[in-house]
Parts: C-alpha cells; sequence; structure tokens
C-alpha cells in the first residue's frame, strides 16, 4: 500500500460503547496500513469554561486544526439543562451538511435489498434554532429558520455530491404546500442552484409523499436534500430500510474544508463494555472519512473487508443476530483485508 | 338488515376522480342497505364571500347540521394564493383530530404483513399555524404552535379511542429533545391524560426513532398520538406500509361531535373520468363513517365485502395491479355483500 506522509486526524471514542467500537477502528485501520494518526478527544466530565460546554476547548481546536475527524457516541448528561454535545459540535464547527449513504448491505437481508441513496441534510438551522417562548400560559411556539445562505450552502453541496459521485437526480424534501415562507425560500434556493447543474435531475416532493415512496419503493430516489428536522426523520427512516442505525455511516461536512464523520447511533450503556457493540457504524463513518482524504484505496479495501464478513455472516455481533464480541468481528474483518 | 330511520350525512365528492369513487360509496351503501341519505355538495369554482372560500356556507353548514360527512379528494385551485380547502375544512369546522388507521389488507401483498396501528393527529395547530414571516432579506421563519388545550383534546381522543376499541398502548411522538417547549408541553399533555387511564401503557417516542421502527418492525406500534406535522409524515409513511393512500381510510373529529371521514390521496387528474380509480380508501373512509354512526352491522359486512373483493383478487383496480374498472370493482364487492 502507499506510503504516504501521515496524515493527523481527531478521535472522539464518546461514551457507552464509543471507546470499544473506536478501538475497532483503530485496529483495522492499522491493519490496512492507513497512514492516520489519532488525536484522542474525550468528552470531560465538566464544563470547560472557554466553550462552555463539556466539549473542551483543545478539542474542538483539534478537529479545526487537523480538519478531520470521526466521532462516536456521546450522551448528553441529562437534566442539566445543557445543549445536546452532537448540536454544540454542528454549531461551534459550523458543520452546515450531514452526509448519510444509504444501501443495502450484501448480504445482510432486510425487507428491502435495492436501497441505494444518499440523505443530505441541512445541518444548523431549520427547527433546531433553539428559539423558543411561551406566548401566553398554554401557549408554546418555536421558530424555524431558514436562511438563504444556509440553503444555498447546502443545495450546492448536494448538486456538487451528485455531480461528482456519478449521481443522476437530486430531490428536495419540503412541506412549501404548508411552510410556503421557509420551505418555499428553501425550494428556490435548491432551484436556483439546480440550473448549474443542467446535468442533475431535480425534482421537489413533499415530505409525507416522499416518506410514503422510500417504504414503497426506496429505488426511486438517488440524492435527497432538505431542511434540518426532514433529514433527521428521513435519514433514521432511510435506514431504518437497510438495518438501522448499526450500519450506516454519516459525514458531517463543515466549512473551510472540515469532515467530521460520525456513528450517529447512540451510545447503548446497557451493552458497554462487554465487548458486545457493533462497530460497523464507525468503521463504515471512518471509509467516509478516508473518501474524504482521498485515500481511496485503503478506504475500498476495509469497505469491502467489512462488507464481506457481514455477508459472509460467520462473524456478526448480537444486533445483527450473531453472537460474536467486537473483537472478534472486528479480527475477521482484519482477516478479510 | 335493521330498518333504522335514516340519517342525513354531507357527501363532498371532490374534485377529478372524487365523483366516480363516490358514486362507487353510494352504490355499495345502498345495495347493503344503509339508511342514509346523502346531501352532496360540490367545491365552488368562485369564492363565496360568506365564507371567503371555494367552499360555499351552504356545504359547511351542512356539516355543521348533520355532525357526519364524507369527503373525496379536493384540489385547491393553485396559483391563487388560497389556503388549501382541506385546511379550510379542518379549521372552520375545528376538526381537531385525525384518525388513520392502518392495517395491512389480507390479501394484498407488500413487503408488511403486519401492521395494524392507529394514528392520531392532532389537526389544528403546530406547524401549521399559517403564521410565517421574513425575518431579513434573506432570513424567514416559521411558527410551530402548540397550545395546552389542543394537546390535551387530541391525547384526551387518543386515550379514550385506544379505550373503547381494545388497544393496548399510545406512544406519543415527539422531537422534544430539540423542540422542549413546543414538543415539551405536548408530551406534559399527554402524560397528564395518561395518568387517568392506567389500563393503557403509555410511552414516548422519538420521531426519527418512530420512523426507524415503523420501517423495521411496525408490529411494535398499536396507536400513535402527535403534534400536526408528524402526523402528516407518520400516517403517509404508514399508509406505504400496506400500499398507499389508495387503501388508507381516516376520519376527522370535531368538537360538537362532528365526523367528517375523508379519503386522503390525490384527485388524480390523469385518470378523472374514465372509470379507473380505486374507491377503496373512500369506501373504507365511509366504513369508518358508519363506525361512528353505530352502525356497526353495516361496516362490518361493507368492510367484508371490500376486504374479501381485494383478497379474491379477480377483480382490482390498476394500481393495484389489476385490469377492473371502478364500476366492476364497485359491483363485485356489491356481490360480497
Ligand atoms: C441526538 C439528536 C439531538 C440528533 C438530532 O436530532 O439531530 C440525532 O437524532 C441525530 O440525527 O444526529
Ligand atoms: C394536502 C395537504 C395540505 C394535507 C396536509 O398536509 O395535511 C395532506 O397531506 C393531508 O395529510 O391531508
Amino acid at each position: 500500500s502507499s506510503s504516504t506522509t501521515p496524515i493527523t486526524a481527531t478521535l472522539f471514542p464518546g461514551d457507552g460503547i464509543g471507546p470499544e467500537i473506536a478501538e475497532s477502528v483503530k485496529k483495522v485501520f492499522t491493519t490496512a496500513g492507513v497512514p492516520i494518526n489519532w488525536e484522542e478527544h474525550y468528552v470531560s466530565t465538566e464544563i470547560d469554561p472557554r466553550t462552555q460546554s463539556f466539549l473542551t476547548w483543545e478539542s474542538l481546536e483539534s478537529v479545526r486544526r487537523n480538519k478531520v475527524g470521526l466521532k462516536g457516541p456521546m450522551a448528553t448528561p441529562i437534566g442539566k439543562g445543557h445543549r445536546s454535545l452532537n448540536l454544540t459540535l454542528r454549531k461551534e464547527l459550523n458543520l452546515y451538511a450531514n452526509v448519510r449513504p444509504c444501501y443495502s448491505l450484501p448480504g445482510y437481508k432486510t425487507r428491502y435489498d435495492d436501497v441505494n441513496l444518499i440523505t443530505i441534510r441541512e445541518n444548523t438551522e431549520g427547527e433546531y434554532s433553539g428559539l423558543e417562548h411561551q406566548v401566553v400560559r398554554g401557549v408554546v411556539e418555536s421558530l424555524k429558520i431558514i436562511t438563504r445562505q444556509a440553503s444555498l450552502r447546502v443545495a450546492e453541496y448536494a448538486f456538487h455530491y451528485a455531480k461528482t459521485h456519478g449521481r443522476e437526480r437530486v430531490s428536495a424534501i419540503h412541506k412549501a404546500n404548508i411552510m410556503q415562507k421557509t420551505d418555499g425560500l428553501f425550494l428556490k434556493c435548491c432551484r436556483e442552484v439546480a440550473e448549474k447543474y443542467p446535468e442533475i435531475t431535480y425534482e421537489e416532493v413533499v415530505i409525507d409523499n416522499c416518506c410514503m415512496m422510500l417504504v414503497k419503493n426506496p429505488a426511486l430516489f438517488d440524492v435527497l436534500v432538505m431542511p434540518n428536522l426532514y433529514g433527521d426523520i428521513i435519514s433514521d427512516l432511510c435506514a431504518g430500510l437497510v438495518g438501522g442505525l448499526g450500519l450506516t455511516p454519516s459525514c458531517n461536512i463543515g466549512e473551510d474544508g472540515v469532515a467530521l464523520a460520525e456513528a450517529v447511533h447512540g451510545s447503548a450503556p446497557d451493552i458497554a463494555g462487554k465487548n458486545l457493540a457493533n462497530p460497523t457504524a464507525l468503521l463504515l463513518s471512518g471509509v467516509m472519512m478516508l473518501r474524504h482524504l482521498k485515500m481511496n484505496e485503503q478506504a475500498e479495501q476495509i469497505h469491502s473487508a467489512i462488507i464481506n464478513t457481514i455477508a459472509e455472516g460467520k462473524y456478526r455481533t448480537a444486533d445483527l443476530g450473531g453472537s460474536s464480541t467486537t473483537t472478534d468481528f472486528t479480527k475477521a474483518i482484519c482477516d478479510h483485508l
């Protein structure tokens, strides 16, 4: 394999099963000879006064400096009124697009065998504005904010992604028949960008209809781009079609070329430390990170090893109906390299 | 069959394929000896100054007086800046709960054969407030409004429905981890009502997770209650699991005992007038209306005839893979009565 100068990447193992699945990634990457030095950062148990968060200033700086990272599940401490750590990262690092490829894994049977789509979610605004208040007693409101800047940015990302990944169609998902101003602005921006990509087919699909079409025939879709909450909903729905969040990768794209790949499943505290966790989502997120770094050879090698291990079916973790430990499953992947 | 005093019900055949499928309902109901006189109302081609809408004052009065009605698809005239006719009806008649039973039809195969759930959607507020504005150029906002009154009302309806229909569990669907105030208030109201129904299991499920669970294993759910937009999305997703909106009924519940059953699919102008439309959703909505009227005997009789006709598979409309006309399919149902 190639002997490139090593790259430094930030690694957030995260909480719960996070450290175990991060260990799996390190093992697989080392075995594949990936030239990466990891800078490991853990969520603090105390608030860092410089970030006003459980994320330390050093860990945010690490991602900003390295411009690339991989993140396991982070459990936000509850009952303390704190903003979710995931949301804090998105905000602080300006991670404006969340990309989730979703495809049927050969050999892992679900009700669907023809899924191959990409959801691209606006990741900074919309229903996640955090602006809420009580109007009068018993009447509360939340503000959904859509801006031209963020909509153009994510639309541009989606079309550029489609073009550079051999995809043919971008579907903008919306509810502009009801939210004419907000979703209307989102669509307007998508249309503007679509004009610049005449080779990519552009369509608009109302979210309720989109969900119905997805469960009836997901092969109808290619690249989907949408405001924040719709992306949250639809990306989980799509993950469900192919087996769940334990199998689907994601990557957050920020300005200045920052990319933070991320397993979006939970920290599964019930099985933490028991060597039972499935590292697939974090491994596949790691593969997305490698592709982002243009380490395509190693990316494909690792990707095939994961897919083949699952397809072979001899080593599978409990969530996939097997009885392998995390380390045995990881070893099987390494053996496939 | 019983010879009750006839009841008068409002019928909105609606647009596009509406009149054809309404004809089918009338035929089946007459054949089954249902003691109903229909008061038919059509959407006007002009705005009625008394309602400021294409719905006439007479047609709204008809529903208010009869307290029961059946509605086909209504196509809102576009490009005129008018509020959707469906939304106008919900608002004007205060139709606060939208009930959509969703179950696998024996004999009509989809990827799922174990769906049997009820979505109950808050139908008057939330993301459908209509309150939107531009903050500054390029920045727009929509207001999601949640009130204690509407939340309690729909929660009460859901639990009462569960109790009176032999259902065991109510799941409140939300995104209160992000919209703590609005969805938080919705959940608080659901919890208050849940206390009064100790025999019904109550749970709360985050909407993204709910969608993933629904596509993986819909049998996990029983009755789902949720704010307006989530209901819009999830009810369509669920319809997709069993074949689509052409097969799923719905009923809107208003204050003062008003019930307006409704086929929620579109008006399908492309096949209108061609005797090709599938009347199943409107027929099953009619069955919901009969149950509401406590005409249980006829309701079950008609329901069985529809199910059996579809299961038999000899007469099916094009959308279900057959080549029957609307009238032949309708005749087959009548023959099953
Ligand atoms: C944990 C939660 C705040 C988060 C979100 O809503 O974005 C999660 O569902 C996700 O998709 O990353
Ligand atoms: C047509 C549209 C306004 C409507 C809605 O969003 O409620 C429809 O999707 C429905 O579910 O009845």
